[in-house]
């Protein structure tokens, strides 16, 4: 491993356990009854966590659209041809998909990366273009890449959280795009968490139990004849792809150094996760699950990972769609853990059982 | 029944289904696999309906909170006293509470109704007062209010629904404070449903399990001691109060007689809106359900109305919050479908099964 990799992974610390406690003592003293925030009052502490900070401020949410192709479509695995990769790239950059449109309505910055795209793509000033190469190699026949691209690839998404983090953004989603990459996520998963490719796969785009039958036995061929050692979060990633998978697990890792939130997006991206947190166990303090991916191998991803995701849309589209719809509802929990007035502060009388409660816990 | 509420109400128009249809061919064209959008689909279509338009555009959002004090808090049904209703308007108007929090995070104009607090509360720029009484009387002993209290109720919400509309709001929360209020929302849910008293009494802001039979019992004598008429929602209304709730049937009524979507909170707006789909049912038609409350009854108030929340988070603080918190999703729901582009508009390749069913069906 690259001294560089193994240094920015080394250096990546836990959630600060000292804002935690001081944000759980606040949020009993906030003027509304304990607990009926739900499922904000815990995100709103693990972010105290995350920024170090009792009052948690969000002040720039940007998301990371990394899109690659995967030579693995050569076996039939998809309903939209290869071209689609390159094409929706194009449409994130013209803002007419989902996740662009989104973006611009929620105020979420959008950063889209060419981490190895089949076909050529135009200069564009919203384009960022890691190029680890021409899509991966077919996944049934032997590894998607080299080690050596692997790192690249995480060392690339590294690098673009860094400098996302650098320019105000304090979440930070996790996005994609790559005709074929349920395939290998699919592969991912059964690698890392023992489950077999029938339970991994899903539908993915493709339409109908045939097709889905033809996927599973492809990711059954491509671990038969990878071996990939989840012990080895590189060599998952080196054989089984794929560059945006890389890059995302870069990002993962690069957002965890600089104490900023990962928004975890679906099943791609949380295979990503997979591997990020497989180099980095750490990494896991800073991931917030968005939604809960109606792709079958989802559930066995956010199982892994111990992530309880805050939307169920049934949403399966990808492109970091989910993450960005999650933003608000991560923003409204800081908000009321920094911004609510305590009971104390607005002159309203708490229920004598929980003053008690807030002398002894606070 | 006065002959404006009456005009108001027999001027309600269903959704607009030929927008709807619009909206479905539409979204079956837009870049990303069918049906990939999961529920933001679904609401898609839906704001189309209601706003006759299958590109539904969203230019303002605002939250209605009505506060009220309930007789019933005599019977020692609630955890907090109930000076903490005026203690809490006063919050909303500092700025201090949650949904005040959330609405100025997510762009929300909020707008505080006394509808009829039991103190008095200042002149306040932000405060819309309507006060129809000082909280209602004990239902545990007798009708909450007059009949023709209870149309006031229903007269000020829908006039505030109107301005609300008329100043800008396409969308428009449904939010609540009123200590005692979910007596009087477990009561009317059982009026309404057929439910028992222990089938729709939660704990609310109660503390124990005693607290809670107590309630269920109360919960029992008003609807013993009033016989409500599930038939005439004036009549569960005045029996049953409060007036914030009221108000809040006003509000949908008034919002879906402007054609503007009404999100509806949790278990007291929920509530709200078995009262107003009593007296107009086409009112379902412009009701967007934010979230599953954990408090008890809300979720056989959602299944009466036939409604599938967005969100479950396990909140159950009222306010609004809630449905200021979903406000984000349905804003990203309209957008998708309005902005976002065509396989055709974009240059991407479609499906080719796609193909022949957006030929079949568009």
């Amino acid at each position: 491993m690259n001294r560089t990799l193994a240094d920015i992974i080394a250096a990546i610390q836990p959630a600060d356990s000292g804002a935690m406690r001081r944000a759980l003592s606040r949020q009993r003293n906030l003027t509304k009854p304990p607990g009926s925030l739900g499922r904000l009052e815990d995100v709103s502490v693990q972010l105290a966590g995350i920024f170090g900070d009792e009052r948690p401020a969000i002040r720039g949410k940007a998301v990371i659209v990394a899109a690659a192709d995967h030579g693995v479509v050569a076996q039939g695995v998809t309903g939209y041809p290869q071209e689609v990769t390159v094409q929706m790239v194009l449409n994130f950059l013209s803002g007419g998909a989902a996740v662009s449109v989104m973006s611009r309505r929620l105020g979420v910055r959008q950063i889209i990366v060419d981490a190895g795209v089949a076909a050529d793509l135009p200069e564009h000033p919203e384009l960022h273009s890691v190029r680890i190469g021409k899509g991966t190699a077919d996944i049934s026949k032997g590894a998607a890449m080299s080690r050596g691209e692997a790192e690249q690839c995480l060392l690339a998404g590294i690098e673009i959280a860094v400098e996302t983090a650098q320019s105000g953004a304090d979440l930070i989603a996790a996005g994609e795009m790559g005709i074929g990459n349920t395939t290998a996520s699919s592969a991912i998963t059964a690698a890392f968490t023992g489950a077999s490719p029938q339970e991994t796969t899903g539908a993915g785009t493709g339409r109908n139990a045939e097709e889905l039958a033809r996927k599973a036995t492809i990711v059954q061929r491509a671990l038969e004849v990878n071996s990939p050692d989840p012990s080895d979060g590189l060599d998952v990633l080196s054989k089984l792809g794929g560059f945006e998978i890389g890059v995302l697990a870069g990002v993962a890792l690069g957002a965890a150094s600089m104490r900023r939130a990962l928004i975890v997006d679906g099943f791609i991206s949380g295979a990503a996760m997979l591997i990020a947190h497989a180099l980095c166990p750490t990494v896991r303090d800073y991931l917030i699950a968005s939604h809960r991916s109606a792709e079958k191998g989802h559930g066995i991803v956010l199982s892994h990972l111990n992530l309880l995701p805050l939307l169920e849309l049934d949403m399966r589209l990808g492109e970091g769609s989910g993450a960005v719809l999650a933003m608000p509802v991560v923003e409204a929990a800081a908000s009321c853990l920094s911004e609510m007035a305590t009971f104390g502060e607005a002159g309203v009388s708490d229920r004598d059982d929980n003053e008690v409660e807030a002398t002894i816990g606070g």
